[in-house]
């Protein structure tokens, strides 16, 4: 990321539309004037010279001049772009019906029913949403009703959504989005990232979350919870040390509030170890958020929680979200847990991830600017750096994503400031793609973008 | 609506989770007792019998056993259940892709140009969301970045969603869900249903709001939007007076704040004289929400905007929705613009709404218990009375309610203490739909249900 002077936080390789037009060939420009007409610049577009995509099949997208772009960014097509099992099970539905959740419906209760089973038991209700974000919202609102309290704990650079109560508590938008008075933030990069022993950065990492628990008793606020991405996405891609956000429930409970795991981005076999990112840390989540990969791009999101949660929020109020479990959501929703199930893609993310961090590793391990690679199952963060090696480095990393842009293949970057490049590709990712993408990695490093 | 000891507002024609369980057949509490253990109680299902829905067809839904309902209440499927064209668009396009706005596509371009020609030239810019909460949410981020002050004015019983902001400036939840310090509220349904001269109800409702952007100035606030829904159906469905609502955009901009116009449930030609809410009014709206009818189930929204607003967002932040414009959500959406204008359901709305309001009247008029009915296009309220029509009766119109039901007609109710009848069928509805549902309505005649 990159901050101007208002504070804004840009993506590191998005597209500038001040100053990018004179880059780009007529075509392009004509397309990107268009976009700029009707949907103004408020919404960011990924690099230098934007992909502009027509058509995709498994891991791969498709240019309208029939360019074939690997994809090992995209989570939301997890089953695979242009999914048949999808199409076909919206398709049925659409030929039946799509009304709301006031009327009895088997749809969501056959796929809510399916969902619930692929968690601990205690974790035993489900309510629909459309986004990730509406997920976080809603289980931020639930928390609060529960708990009594109004604190709510996240990491240093973490990203939760897009309303106004997320986005409040989301620090990765800079400083052009306040931040709420009720929210206290816990740095984590550090420690994940050390060498340090497990059982020093579990207690650094405990003793960091009560301090903020004790920050928010101090200011009023109590505490009601603690909302962490299972992936730490946006503070760097952080999957080690396994085991701390279990600890951190176990504290967070003795503060009187309760452990929220966000999954919109770790969820759903992604992490290769467990269905859910949080089984991964056992730990004793409360609630849980999903979004993205769920429904395979059909707007569709999700709040588990623990049944007393949902009790007490229902005793003061109701919720119903228009098209939260609509069925037509809830079919794609099923071919998804279809999918991953019959084609193992649990274990397939656990392998292919390994395979493709193995590779990498080997590859990169001994140039100049590589720092580090992390990964669970298909999600890795490779650390970029100055010439040699001594800081972190956004634009070498920037250069990197175009560089693969223009031999049509698609990652992007995280972490605090960018420098992170980010993999996380649909869980259909096969051998040969990892081969392709190891092959344009080997010509940069011959090329000397990895110094 | 009726209030527990919580200050939770029900549904008026709400399942009674707690008592309602008796009333039930052996296989109808199998199923809500399934519901419960999946989906708990926080979501609101509707009548003492619930309806299990499994089929639709244009403005038909049926159940299990083959009965047909007609569906005199659901404006989502506004082109019809199991719309053909709607489900071919999102099959051809599940086909190709249906991935983000990060890359440049042609689906969100074309549908938003297409959406943009529907309003005034000076709302020229579009950013797309999930749903009406959403767009809500952003459309309030907007205007306060806009307008750098942070207080909302709203009618005395708004609904505008479901996230923590919007919930916190909707006083139909009743006080289970406290109002936003920021939040001034101005009451509406006296005025609006009075038999005052036009330019004294305009008069009365301009200073009531000039009298609330005082109130938030005072407090400390200042003045960002007035948020308002178009017809007003949480209020008692009130289209009348028209042009009242253009007062109010003059004095909110002096005021220093903007109008956003809440067109979830009064746009895409529901109100059939024109296909937004606010022209009907004259009124400059500076943003305008959708959700609801606009892609017929398939979950989407847009907040249009002028683009001023959206260039001081851009300038402090950024907003990307993963979901929001994807390609699917577009495609149906375009599906849904297709049968408005080739079907002519504006024109059809207004001349059904027309015929369906004059029968009600000659049926209802002389009713002990009928206070009296409002419509514009396919949006009707009906005002239900005690056995005198001195008092407004929402058990009375939960009779009705109910009462329909069991004849395979569905409606809901509105307004503050939900004693208001609500129709507002799939734009679809046809002369025989109305003839089938003044047939019920003079049954319940005879059989005493308006006294």
């Amino acid at each position: 990321m990159t901050t101007n002077k208002a504070g804004k936080q840009q993506l590191s390789n998005a597209f500038d539309f001040d100053k990018g037009m004179t880059a780009l060939d007529d075509d392009e420009r004509a397309l990107v004037e268009r976009r700029k007409r009707i949907l103004g610049t408020m919404g960011p577009l990924f690099y230098d010279r934007p992909v502009h995509i027509v058509r995709g099949q498994a891991a791969h997208l498709f240019d309208a001049s029939g360019n074939d772009y690997l994809d090992c960014y995209n989570n939301v097509a997890c089953v695979g772009h242009a999914n048949p099992r999808v199409r076909e099970a919206v398709n049925d539905q659409l030929g039946r019906q799509d009304t709301h959740s006031r009327y009895l419906q088997d749809e969501i209760l056959d796929y809510g029913e399916r969902l619930l089973h692929s968690f601990p038991d205690a974790l035993d209700r489900v309510n629909f949403t459309n986004s990730g974000s509406e997920s976080n919202d809603l289980a931020l609102r639930m928390a609060r009703v529960y708990t009594g309290h109004q604190g709510v704990v996240v990491t240093a650079h973490a990203y939760h959504g897009i309303t106004s109560l997320v986005s409040s508590i989301s620090p990765s938008f800079g400083t052009g989005v306040p931040l709420a008075p009720f929210l206290a933030t816990v740095e984590v990069a550090d420690v994940l990232t050390s060498k340090q022993p497990e059982s020093q950065v579990r207690a650094t990492l405990k003793q960091r979350f009560e301090d903020a628990f004790q920050k928010l008793h101090d200011g009023g606020f109590g505490v009601s919870a603690v909302l962490l991405d299972q992936i730490f996405s946006s503070d760097g891609i952080l999957p080690g040390a396994t085991g701390w956000v279990g600890d951190i429930a176990q504290a967070v409970h003795r503060a009187g509030g309760i452990l929220i795991a966000d999954e919109v981005q770790s969820g759903f076999a992604r992490t290769g170890e467990a269905f859910w990112g949080f089984q991964r840390h056992h730990a004793d989540a409360d609630m849980v958020t999903t979004g993205k990969p769920m429904a395979n791009g059909i707007p569709t999101g999700a709040v588990i929680y623990k049944h007393k949660i949902g009790e007490a929020f229902a005793s003061c109020t109701r919720y119903f979200n228009t098209f939260g479990g609509n069925p037509v959501s809830m079919r794609a929703a099923g071919a998804v847990l279809d999918e991953i199930e019959e084609r193992h893609l649990l274990s397939h993310a656990q392998k292919i991830g390994e395979e493709l961090s193995a590779q990498l590793l080997q590859l990169l391990g001994g140039t100049p600017r590589f720092r580090g690679i992390r990964h669970a199952g298909l999600f890795l963060g490779i650390d970029i750096g100055s010439s040699d090696s001594t800081s972190s480095d956004p634009m070498a990393a920037r250069a990197i994503i175009s560089k693969l842009r223009d031999m049509f293949i698609l990652i992007s970057s995280s972490g605090p400031d960018g420098s992170t490049l980010k993999l996380r590709p649909p869980l259909v990712f096969s051998s040969s793609d990892v081969d392709r993408f190891m092959k344009a990695c080997s010509t940069l490093v011959d090329e000397g973008y990895f110094g």
